[in-house]
């Protein structure tokens, strides 16, 4: 079993997708990873969700350019969480996925971020499991503090090279 | 058994979808219509197209507005031509169902028409139909000229009561 | 304690934000309602984000117009799931709102629905919430179905009307 | 006589146009590519088409950029199914293009894919052409079977490295 | 012979194109309207255009909305001077039409004026004819005054209901 | 004397400039408010301005819609600090005169506010004059809290309203 | 005494304008070419336009980028006709020059062409003073028949190459 | 204590913001420099914020990108002049921070320069400073004179190469 299931519609989308599976690492939550397409593999879309489902898996993340119904394709096979990220393909700098993505129909919801972040497709898998995990709950309240911590650090350097 | 099938993803998008209705009704092409949700109902919409292609249905139109994926959905399980129709919605104006039906991967195409012109989704496939069939080459032939007239009508009338 | 705090950013989001009361008191989900903007009154924002963490709430949905900070002010101050509401204004249709919610910094996500639809805010809330709570997920079980009817009873409908 | 008349406004445009060549040739449709510009050379277009209908031509596919008339003023010469191709050009990312291409007038549709996606309008040809053709039918059903295998088999890799 | 050949797609674009003749008629200048469609009659607008250019008619003004290709083939077919104008429709209020009137390939310009902004189409024709017609000149130099004086008596009314 | 100067292009603009005026005469900030286009009368702009700077004038306020050159114009004629007020049209939704308002060269500031937002405009202006006048510095400070006060009236009512 | 008067915003624009210069010069039209920046010089851009209409110019044409105010400003000061190239800007890809040049207000046309596309601007000023001028007449019409037959060539190698 | 406040989300903006810097510093303004993000450390941009305010600073540059709440979150904590940079970020060209920093409440006003133009927000904050300060109206000044003078010879250069 893993907590989340990550989808995306084409291999060449790794490059994109990989962030989320690090945060995922870094947090200690198991993930699934796998290539499936909404429009060349749709059954095999709906098997991997519902195998997840039946298995325990918590939160779904999909990935995907173009037209991108990959995410919704997903949340109308299940009614666990699910993360949508947009990706970015050539021309239309990605508008096409974010609606896609995003503009779901009245009772089938996604979860969306913004374009090409699946760092923080990971984070909000993490955010949501948190609610019934007490490890992933201080896990992220440390990350916050780190994250803020590495502003500041760079706050340091920027006033070090320019105010005096 | 239907030459055409007709699928939306919501009753409300029957305003946009019944022209096609009248111009299939017009050039005697029978069509079955469907209301069938790619979130709502995906098993439906797969269990509709796979019995119209088994059935000997030619071409399937989609009609669906926001995040538009019933189009895509419906290329992902038949080879039969598939006709999208992109309808509007507030806010964005539409360019959400435009870019999410269009923007299929290789492998799937859907032909897309304009905005909410499911007139047009309606021609086309009896233009594909015609392809078999001298009786609706011969009413496409006559449609196109009928249509001519009516232009040169209608400048008949601008120039009376403009040009002297 | 509520298990979802609405936040909206000025008392005329009411007419968009409503929806998400009635996908939640139909839930029996609990819920507090605020106005509190991003803008004009931060420290409120800040105030009801924390007393919510502290006293368990669960998931946070904001909606927003305009520029639209609400949701990513929100996420800013907690690690509960924070859902963005992006709500339609004149003149850019809400492009701006949507922009503006979703295209969120790596390590603060917000999980964005679609323009104006808060009732899918509510319903994501409610399957976050389910992870956890069996009543809820035999709930969106259940809506699931019905929702399957609805589509499949429309569709009896317009066939009855157009099929023969 | 060709199945398929390609037509496209620039030799420039065929690095995207000759996808739509490469699915043809695989699939064994014989094919007739031309340069013809809607605005450097309309009469040519005319010419090219109306021999293609004589000659028993199926399928239409038209390419071009910028304000991208060629797909619809060849579609305002014919009865057969015309398919636009938008190409992308520097700036505004073919959004021209394709506006240009899928918003025609009631009356005149034409079959538009996606941005670039010329492969997407051989195979959309090749489709249209399988209602009267079994082999071609026997194609693009082994077609999608290869492309399923192909999907599976980049899951497969994906899994290997990250699934454990 | 009219100095002006006004044609626009379809006689519902009358509303936008009536003020182009409004200012021709106060010019003085002649002109002759006809409904000519670039994709429903093709032969006709370029039979037209011909005429036109043979009994010396100098510019040529062509209004359009969606896919809006009548400026273009109309430039397609003439050397004359072609004025654009694009008439928004519902849903992408114009853009479309806009897009496909300016993005002319190199060769064949369009002197495309704002949407839907047909009393601009007509001011631009006479300033072109007024090159070599000094009563022209006269005229658009008096118009300019007169289009001065009335912003500044507007201006009065504002400082008399504001200013004291 | 007048502390700010208000021009707008056309007098139909007032709607939308009015509550400038209003914002202003709150905070007993004087003014003078003309309609003056940079494409119709470009040399009144100028002396509008160059009087406004002669005279002591702090701020100039310029709305505009369409190509809105207006505030652009303004700013190229004077070194005090001009706020351009895009304002929405018919079709485009004021995404024209956004871009024309905001996108000026490097040299050449003009400080943008929201979509026919002069409200904020108007309380721009009085922040920038308060930098020099503790009288409006107080009064802004006052504005602030009783803004601040409303929302938090809101706030209450829609809490009697929803939560128990 | 010039033909044509070609302004440009910034000597940097020269790269998109000198396709203009080139059209111009083969077709033997005079002309003189300056940089002059709406924002930066607007004195030195309204006198070298009034200079140009005492001299016996026929046309402007202006390029500019951005908030391209240059068109509409040299319109402003002439009643010559006025050719406006958008030119295209980092990040919006040159929407915001585009729409701030052609969207004018009634009484002050500027005739825009494509992005960036000057080489269109110059052949557009060559067809307006070939009203009155049958050398340029002819010109024009070897120039577009020569046109034709490099888009005929073009077509012959390419059916040398696909087709057999 | 420094005239000018600058902040940005994330020290990869410096290379957008270095040109306010260097405006500042060749008009002898004083600033402060920070690296501060109103999502990462909001409670670091509010007290940055208000030490600037106590401390006598007189304006406040933000520059952010993406979702780009900055500039709107500083000036919800201040009622100094807040100029907003949106910058550029890949896939939306920047027009998610541009509508984002731009579209502000009633009430709260951001002055918004343009895409990446950190140069125009250093020069806005010295006009506004300049106000009350005789040695930068003086400055300005001159600043515009020179800037004058570069595009005389820019365009005397063009002439010598061109014109003849």
């Amino acid at each position: 079993m893993a907590d989340v299931l990550i989808l995306m519609g084409s291999d060449s989308d790794l490059d994109y997708m990989e962030a989320s599976v690090e945060e995922l690492k870094k947090a200690g939550v198991t993930f699934a990873i796998h290539v499936a397409s909404a429009h060349r593999t749709p059954e095999r879309v709906a098997q991997l969700v519902l195998r997840a489902e039946e298995t325990g898996t918590g939160v779904v993340i999909a990935g995907a350019g173009g037209a991108a119904a990959l995410a919704g394709v997903v949340a109308a096979h299940t009614i666990l969480p699910v993360i949508g990220v947009p990706l970015p393909t050539l021309g239309l700098g990605g508008a096409d996925a974010l609606l896609a993505t995003v503009q779901m129909p009245r009772g089938i919801p996604v979860a969306t971020v913004g374009m090409g972040n699946s760092a923080n497709a990971g984070l909000l898998a993490i955010q949501i499991l948190a609610l019934a995990n007490e490890r992933l709950k201080e896990y992220m309240t440390q990350y916050r503090i780190a994250m803020k911590e590495k502003v500041l650090a760079k706050d340091k350097k920027i006033q070090l090279r320019f105010n005096t």
